[in-house]
């Protein structure tokens, strides 16, 4: 299957005019990870953001203690998207994303998703949009995660 | 001061030609809220985004024990943009935003902003290209508040 190909198999990218996706496509790369190889790792910097296109990865994170905990994971069937913070602001990766299985996912760098946006700004705000729909719904996740612990916190002290 | 020199004022906005400008003051709406006022509710409907023109606001969350909390404190000094995720999904508001004092807003619905954007798509991408920005910040200050207060969670654990 050839990369524009792939890429109309992408539910985000549906109803973006082929002559749109033929730009991109020319903007992206394939890469492969191995099962068990970190495709971000937390803490470094980074300006790639990716979309799984094949196998499964594990978004995990860090605590303050050292141990690691998986947040997510992720597989080709949703065609996820991952690292995407890393397009928006310049800051380290807040989470290690890791491949579960032998994996394929097609990568754009800062620089290069930017241009597009400017160049194609039709698609450009569809991008962004979903690039928002996601980062919303990790904020509503996290908001969650912070009930529970905090909830967790407060039972431990009154069972003092 | 009429509202496209407002808009001006605004670094978000700088750089953003003045037509389009006048096309984004168009549909945005001046409301007051009085000291106290609740500008938007945790847990209700609501589709306006708000830019804080005038005054100081509290975002404010809920803990599962009803309690409240103060996140952040806003003032017009940095034209705060709240509100923002109700033009991105269609979920509840996550936060409480209160009137500090007296304050003026201007604020736009989903459905003017994506129009906004599908009409003056250049404008559209550096609009949710700063809207994505304002997210990435919050997903990182939950990541530092939630890593904290697991902290103290296994601290309190370890102390039993």
């Amino acid at each position: 299957m050839d990369q524009i190909a792939k890429l109309k198999a992408i539910p985000m990218l549906a109803g973006i005019p082929e002559e749109d996706l033929e730009a991109l496509s020319a903007l992206l790369t394939e890469r492969r990870f191995s099962a068990g190889e970190n495709i971000v790792t937390e803490g470094e910097d980074g300006e790639d953001m990716f979309v799984l296109t094949e196998g499964a990865v594990d978004v995990i994170k860090h605590t303050v203690f050292g141990d690691t905990f998986v947040v997510a994971t992720l597989d080709d069937s949703m065609h996820s998207v991952f690292g995407e913070m890393a397009v928006i602001d310049r800051d380290k990766r807040s989470s290690t994303v890791r491949a579960r299985t032998d994996c394929t996912a097609l990568s754009i760098d800062r620089q290069s998703f930017d241009r597009f946006c400017t160049d194609h700004p039709l698609c450009g705000v569809k991008l962004l949009r979903l690039i928002s729909v996601n980062l919303v719904r990790n904020i509503r996740k996290e908001n969650d995660n912070l009930k529970q612990v905090y909830q967790a916190l407060i039972e431990e002290i009154e069972a003092d």
